[in-house]
């Protein structure tokens, strides 16, 4: 059985041209090396991250070819043992471009992104890129059209939706084109959380808490407006694969469903009944990656969602080797010791976390 | 082996009059009364629940005398088989107080409560309210004072601390006198998220967003920054029992660990090494209530911290019955449900998690 990696990223390099030619985030900062920074260009890309209070370690993170290269990609594949990955445009995609640019972005994008796919056939697919900021035809055409190309299987999308959030009504015609054409959606975290919640010294943390609670928390709140807004009500076969293990929802479902039989307000307007379960939705169509670093988080989105449901992911080129020689990735090696420590004496479970699900869910061959 | 509630709270009758005498948040507001809502008398407590865009089902909550009477705690405890309950001041405790009424108002409740406690002596003890807009050896005044009140066992406390959060270094006396004197903190949230993270749409889901995902997520953030800083490093005793199973502690404590080790800035300013790691701590200062109305919360709280720091409680008397005429508490048995699920065949881990541990945490008798 294959290994595949459905959380890996890039950024192709007609969108690090895009990221070099602006001047606000997110963008691509060339800072005047010194003896203590050799790396000069620094992608800069989380909200709040490019203040000038932000002390220059923490403000974005160096890049080089790992980013772009499909090469260093497939390098990096070899010496974890991936046999596929399903590679996807870095956040925060197309989220920031006018409407008028985002279409033909999109397309562009999606198709240099298939393109790379097919340089190494057997081993690459894809998510693609959603116009997201474009008119709703915009965005439900390039839907129908991704389902066109060879090497996609569904989409990666932010939280902010059309600008309103997942619960907005009306992304339900980009809900039903996606759930027609069977194509996943990838959710994935990028705008965290207000800095005001990290407090004053929030910023002497580096990225930690942006990263480390920011992203999953952000997550967790966006599937459970969806869940409350009835998304999985109105189309019960929708998938959604939700980063970093669901972000925190497998340790929060027991509680997020409590607190709407509780709620005074929903049982008054008759919500609290007929709607879908918190944990049906989980077990139905929700798929969680395995990027937890953790054999108790691993073993909680099991318990959630079920082993036959869970995906294998590095988040690469993201979290690089803590050593600067180091060849293999303290970061990918943490998931694979979580997953092995998970299902010790379960070899069928671990293989279809590490690939079979990934095969079987997103059509692989 | 009784079985403690470790998690349960009391708003005492001096409590009841101050929020009555209040006309801004925190406050108790009469509505007037209709056919569809004969309660007129609302807790309103939360930050933002009292805008005139909410809905009046949405405003507060309604608020009767098992928020105040110690006898409805008792009768509570009975039906739910409860031998013994460490009865704490539920938020937003004494934070809104003015600096020369923090002390005084202290030391009144913190009696108060000692006397309802000695009302059923073996049955209840407290958790003890500090006065955190106080100056800092008014504070730690009255953690020493505290020590000698015959059924306190610890304090609780939000997570604003002196205003600045819980990693400000201002804290370190009151820490230090916690630690000296041997008294837990039961660290419990308050002030949620900013509402602009729930979207435009929050308000039509009730209470569910800030309760289920802005009280955990808060206590997570806090106790995370309370790691960052180094809170634990200097005091290597301090205990602190976090409530609902620790916000999402331990589903992120994974990521937590990873995102520190790797972040540039913490590993440039030499804060990577050395420090006492996210499972170190878990496992030798924090304890976790078993307040998380899931199988799989509670085993990834067990998984994280240890059993044996693992403590029943019902976060009485919040999210009271589902109908009006059940005697029984259906927040409650779920809780109740998760342990003996989580600990199917081991009867011994179960009575620990259900009183045991408690017992020998809180020296109770």
């Amino acid at each position: 059985m294959p290994t595949v990696d459905v959380h890996t990223h890039i950024y192709p390099p007609s969108y690090i041209t895009l990221l070099r030619s602006r001047t606000t985030v997110p963008y691509i900062r060339s800072f005047p090396s010194s003896p203590s920074s050799p790396d000069s260009d620094r992608l800069i890309i989380l909200p709040g991250e490019d203040s000038p209070s932000t002390p220059s370690t923490s403000r974005g993170r160096p890049i080089g070819p790992e980013y772009s290269s499909l090469a260093h990609k497939i390098a990096f594949m070899d010496t974890h043992h991936i046999d596929k990955s399903v590679i996807s445009l870095a956040n925060p995609w197309l989220d920031f471009l006018p409407a008028r640019e985002a279409g033909s972005a999109a397309r562009s994008i999606n198709d240099e992104v298939d393109a790379l796919c097919a340089e190494y056939p057997g081993r690459l697919y894809a998510f693609g890129t959603l116009p997201l900021s474009a008119d709703t035809a915009t965005i439900v055409g390039e839907v129908e059209r991704l389902k066109g190309l060879r090497y996609m299987r569904g989409v990666i999308m932010g939280t902010s939706g059309l600008g309103q959030g997942l619960d907005d009504p009306a992304l339900d015609p980009v809900y039903a084109a996606l759930e027609r054409t069977g194509q996943v959606i990838f959710l994935h975290p990028h705008y965290g959380l207000p800095a005001e919640v990290y407090g004053p010294r929030g910023g002497e943390y580096g990225h930690v808490l942006p990263l480390a609670m920011g992203f999953p928390l952000e997550t967790t709140i966006a599937v459970s407006r969806m869940l409350l807004s009835g998304v999985w009500d109105r189309f019960r076969g929708l998938d959604v694969l939700l980063a970093h293990s669901g972000g925190t929802l497998p340790f929060l479902a027991g509680r997020l469903e409590s607190c709407i039989l509780h709620d005074g307000h929903l049982k008054k307007e008759g919500r609290t009944e007929g709607r879908r379960g918190v944990w049906d939705v989980l077990r139905t169509n929700i798929y969680l990656d395995a990027v937890v670093y953790s054999e108790v988080g691993l073993k909680a989105a099991v318990d959630a969602s079920g082993a036959d449901r869970l995906l294998f992911g590095t988040d690469h080129p993201f979290f690089p080797p803590l050593e600067e020689d180091a060849k293999e990735w303290h970061s990918v090696n943490a998931n694979y010791t979580a997953i092995s420590k998970a299902f010790e004496g379960n070899d069928e479970a671990a293989k279809a976390v590490l690939g079979g699900n990934a095969m079987r869910i997103l059509r692989l061959d």
